[in-house]
């Protein structure tokens, strides 16, 4: 049923011209007569000649591809992310290959070995290693000898000593807007749940909540900082553990809006009044518009930060100077979750 | 400070060897001698030579890429079938091309044209025009055009006249199984919100409810059944109506899980309390979990859905013969949303 392919050599054939010519009709080069091109494209259209990419992208030199590695396109955070890339790219001319880590290094490396065989012009990564406080010698080296090959640019991460691109949104600023607001709202006693130790982003919040607490005048309590995960499930482990604290906090930040998904749950279970506590997530994925009640919370500004991502690949391929470190914005989503206690 | 790219003519110089043995070591040709075979592996080596995957792929005629068309992965429909493909192609060794078509004809042409020329050995289609119960001809001739050189396989869709493989879950059982449900629960008036008239999936579930309802003795009410669309917007707007009808339903049941989202927050804004329906989604996305009340809803069985397309790929890389139509059971996942009304 599959039809024969056609290739240069069939077309040279009944063109009566040498393989090179088609090949050269092909790439636009200016050799060519006239009308040795025009009788050349008249076969191609006759026989449904459609150019092989991969034997086009040899000739180009150039296979204007580009690799996105990320941990799961099912947690809305890196899909709100990737859709924006691929629209933008798609009206560029760019191809891109995306590829689940799964937050495993080993499937990391396999994707990185693959991006950097099929000639990919730069590669997105976020997530994985590029959080880790402590990336593995052998995480650091792999991707100092990829980016010897291909750039990088590292989104919401980095990594000590590789050369790359780094894109992220301010989450200080994040969190620091999220503690003024609280305290606008009257809140002294702010916990800060979710999210594990030894990742950069997690470390870097926690940083800045402690930080703006001082700042605030309100005081640090070890036991509403509690560490327990990114998903829904970890998210209600750590409200059972609040529960039991015997002095409670009147606010609660989730590390992003899935833990505080899981904490309304954990509250509803245990038949806690939901409005007993005011809740702040961060990443404004599209569930907290449609939970209950709705989340207010830290959005990273998608349209800008993937422009920003889309401006870079531009740049690499252009082989034009960018940028090496870029910041974005983030911007506080008021919705209902938070309650004036004054 | 991209390292200078290492051709097989280079490796061909310093291992004192023709580009052709070169080239017929990478593709595992038993002409070459071992002695030579494995100077010319030693030479890549300390080249640090990746083969370049275009001119692998060229040489072998095989490009292991599958394509893979689907509306928008930021709804977590396609993004949960999605990434159970991309983690089970992984492990065969098939890469998969993702592109989004934001159900539009124009970029759905584009994503065909594209995927012919890169040699995909097959392509994965959901949504957009092979949901429609009427598409254009142009559509139809242009899918019939890829289906002479690329397999389809078409998932929870079709196009009638087009050769290519179906698969897809059994939404008509899946509806009987929620008025079974709602009928054992003590209901007798059930409405039906959400979707569009002409899109094939919806079409197919308007019909099964109003079969399962005349099979259970119940009266279809022409104003219990809304079309509306498919978003959280859409399912608030439908709301709107229903909660105009002067006689109610007691149930409703959503074309989807979204369009449930979107009736819950209506109820909400018009202060209408909750229990006051009981409601049924479709598709089981992660937020049914996670909205308040969680929503009673059938799944897709993406794992059994999953498995079966990779099955198919399999079989089609493999040249060996698949079965063309393949139905799979949905199941019905029962949380807080129904209340017993007897």
């Amino acid at each position: 049923m599959k039809k024969k392919n056609i290739t240069i050599y069939d077309i040279a054939k009944v063109a009566n011209v040498s393989p090179t010519t088609v090949s050269r009709v092909l790439t636009g080069n200016p050799l060519v007569k006239e009308s040795t091109r025009r009788r050349v494209l008249e076969k191609m259209e006759e026989l449904e000649f459609t150019p092989n990419e991969a034997a086009r992208s040899l000739t180009k030199k150039q296979t204007n591809m580009i690799g996105f590695i990320l941990p799961d396109i099912t947690n809305p955070f890196f899909s709100q992310t990737y859709i924006n890339v691929e629209r933008k790219a798609f009206e560029k001319g760019y191809t891109i290959l995306l590829r689940n880590s799964m937050n495993s290094s080993e499937m990391e490396s396999a994707h990185l070995r693959e991006f950097v065989e099929r000639r990919v012009e730069c590669i997105v990564f976020m997530g994985g290693r590029i959080n880790k406080s402590k990336p593995t010698e052998k995480e650091t080296a792999e991707m100092n000898e990829v980016s010897k090959r291909v750039p990088l640019i590292m989104v919401n991460g980095m990594m000590q000593g590789v050369d790359c691109y780094t894109i992220r949104t301010d989450e200080e600023e994040g969190v620091r807007s999220i503690i003024d607001h609280l305290v606008t709202l009257g809140h002294k006693e702010i916990s800060l749940i979710g999210g594990i130790k030894g990742v950069t982003t997690v470390d870097l919040k926690v940083l800045a909540y402690q930080d703006a607490l001082k700042k605030n005048g309100l005081q640090f309590h070890k036991e509403w900082q509690i560490y327990s995960g990114f998903g829904v499930e970890d998210g209600r482990a750590a409200m059972e553990k609040l529960l039991k604290v015997s002095k409670k906090p009147t606010a609660i930040i989730g590390i992003n809006d899935m833990v505080i998904y899981g904490a309304l749950k954990e509250c509803r279970e245990q038949n806690v009044p939901i409005n007993e506590f005011s809740f702040v997530g961060f990443d404004d994925i599209f569930p907290s518009d449609i939970v209950y009640p709705s989340l207010t919370t830290v959005n990273h500004n998608y349209e800008i930060l993937t422009s920003e991502i889309i401006e870079v690949i531009k740049k690499i391929i252009e082989k034009k100077d960018s940028e090496k470190e870029l910041l974005i914005d983030t911007k506080l989503i008021i919705r209902e979750s938070c309650q004036s206690i004054k």
